[in-house]
């Protein structure tokens, strides 16, 4: 327990599916609804996934709704044979059907639309348990029921994630939230460029500040994400107290911060380039054409992003990047200063004023004792002179190149921001 | 119940950690271990996630034994404050702590190996349950372990997915598979550029095959995956019956299976490319260079991955690729000549000998009437000429990405099988 307030409401989710626990697919839901329910303040204390047995089913709801306030289904609510969590419902709440007309109206329309009759296996969706309040589903052809035991209240929301969250959103979510006064806050800040250890060294003593929220680091090959958590009275003194904490780490941490929450590092390298209204231009090796790829995932990348080449062979380095041959010979592919000219050379070709550029040994062959698998040479060339940096990473083929592109991006970065020196 | 056989020994799953009952990561174990239980023909009956409560663990362990044959827990084996798993099965089996000599010797060799002594905070990892035969873990610095109660046995791993995945296959596979005498088999048969349903017409009806084996869909916006699973009693005779069915899908659906299992796309397109001697080089607008990033996480693909262009701008397309201005000032960047001329002009320019081009609308913005988001044209070219195909898809601009770089790397495909007229 993260809190460890005994006194807080807590929360069961029933998972239902064949599909889930023979691990035909992976379960997303219980993620985004253990989050969800947490950040309003209430503990989920347990998730039990079952497949599609009607007694295993009821016997699993039976004990939620004694132990919990709140109890989330999912899944089971299709038109198909296997989907019985609502004849399971009938019988925990010991109920019959009833027609919906408003459920039969929605699905009249949806299917007109599509200028179809409603099929015959799907016009069972309109009968509903007689002691649910209905949650009526624009997104797909089954509703979601709310229903109610002693002091608990149920939840039944379809498997298919876009139905589960609308439904989630509207109707579970006021409701939750209404209940409980608190407010659960949390803000990710992202990093890049420094070891999990290294992190925390040039941070220090936390102190005062880990009475004020939760601190957590999350680390992976592209970088330390910082987790802050607060549980507050308001959300005014939740986010005042996340914004005392982000001042500490940006004061602690400065450059190696890139963003917080969703932004991605393309993201913020796309924003520096609109906002000083410069281009870049791209020249990748090992990395294969990753870097143009993560540049374009941002929509309106057409205004900064000049041009890219994967340049893979050394006579596509040459002929298009007018790198001379005796640094290739001289030097060899992964280089330093075949780098910097690949970087220089992108620059020249296509007018753009920034150019990065990647050559490395991304595995699983290829590497020398000189030379190992990993070896990454990353250059950023400007007006003012060009950087290059040295890199050696340990990973597979794939995480290499993902880790050289993260690099490539940070170091355009750090150079837009005035923070690298040439 | 995928088999519905009652008699079929039963496992269950328990799953420990606050971080997954919270949302804050995603529980991915479980999937796995469903997937590589259910295939040695074991059905997983449930699987429960609790956070670090002692009480809850013991509570969900105890039920778990009696319910099930074998019982899996992940997680919680760590040696922080709030790894707690170990103390839950001293209570449950009611023993007490051993040192291990062997887990002691592991420990110092890997500390040793970074020139460290053990800390003191991992010297806890070499005192396990008496009663538990010791799962020796080579990837980490938490053994698991192996604990019997009446006809039940009870496993415990780390939760980190690498040591997990390491000792389930080393000890647990092996004691599952020995104790049930069936094999669960199954294939995965891939395909693109059908939709599910246009999928089923072409199959028609499949009759005595669903008797040999359950065959399922799995559609997602790059194409529908076939799943044939078979339980038999023995490994030959389940091979014998997927053999069968793969030939009758091969026969209805031919070009569009492009592998099976753990094939993608752009490794048969690098194996035809390596069996026929032939280079490719890439022309990429709306894809930003993904559709190198793909053929470049294959291992050795220098040989036949000349180069690529990432020609986000019309000058670009003009520069670099020959594209004559006029084609794209009459018809547009995005239309069928300007993709056609991509495709030649990216050979003349590289000498590959074959070209691939992409020039789409991948979204939000972007589109017209005339021009939707979505429109994308794909051209091939080679010695014997070019083909160009429209199409429109309709997802987000990421998924619109990738599927034009599916159908993109499916065209090559077809044209080095031959099954692409000019």
């Amino acid at each position: 327990m993260i809190f460890g307030d005994s006194k807080a409401p807590c929360a069961e989710l029933v998972v239902i599916g064949d599909e889930v626990v023979s691990g035909l697919i992976l379960d997303r839901n219980s993620q985004y609804l253990g989050e969800k329910i947490h950040e309003l303040g209430i503990e989920v204390s347990r998730i039990t996934t079952v497949g599609d047995s009607a007694s295993i089913i009821a016997n699993c709801v039976k004990l939620a709704l004694e132990r919990s306030d709140w109890v989330v289904l999912t899944g089971g609510l299709g038109a198909t044979h296997d989907d019985i969590t609502k004849s399971v419902l009938l019988k925990v709440f010991e109920c019959g059907l009833k027609k919906d007309s408003k459920v039969a109206g929605m699905l009249k329309e949806r299917f007109q639309a599509r200028d179809r009759e409603v099929p015959q296996s799907v016009q069972s969706q309109c009968e509903v348990p007689e002691k649910a309040e209905i949650l009526y589903n624009e997104k797909g052809t089954a509703p979601g029921f709310k229903m109610k035991q002693g002091d608990s209240t149920l939840f039944s929301l379809p498997g298919v994630p876009l139905e589960m969250q609308y439904l989630f959103e509207k109707y579970v979510a006021p409701e939750m939230a209404a209940q409980n006064n608190k407010t659960f806050l949390h803000r990710l800040i992202k990093t890049t460029g420094l070891s999990e250890s290294d992190l925390w060294t040039k941070i220090g003593p936390l102190q005062e500040l880990q009475k004020k929220a939760t601190i957590a680091s999350l680390p992976s090959h592209l970088g330390v994400r910082i987790r802050i958590s607060v549980l507050a009275d308001s959300r005014q003194e939740g986010e005042s107290r996340l914004d005392e904490v982000e001042g500490f780490l940006t004061q602690k941490l400065s450059s190696y911060i890139y963003g917080k929450d969703e932004d991605e590092i393309e993201e913020k390298v796309g924003a520096l380039l609109q906002e000083k209204s410069l281009t870049l231009a791209t020249a990748e090796s090992c990395t294969g054409g990753l870097i143009g790829h993560l540049l374009t995932q941002v929509s309106g990348s057409s205004d900064y992003f000049k041009e890219g080449f994967v340049v893979y062979s050394n006579a596509a380095k040459i002929n298009r990047l007018q790198v001379e041959p005796k640094l290739i010979e001289e030097f060899g592919a992964v280089s330093e200063p075949v780098a910097q000219a690949m970087a220089e050379g992108v620059c020249r070709v296509t007018g753009a004023d920034i150019g990065v550029s990647v050559t490395g040994i991304a595995g699983p062959s290829g590497g020398s004792d000189l030379k190992p698998v990993g070896l990454t040479y990353i250059a950023v060339h400007d007006r003012s002179g060009t950087y290059c940096k040295k890199f050696i990473f340990t990973h597979d083929r794939i995480k290499n190149k993902e880790r050289s592109a993260q690099a490539a991006l940070n170091l355009v970065r750090l150079r837009l921001q005035g923070e690298l020196e040439k």
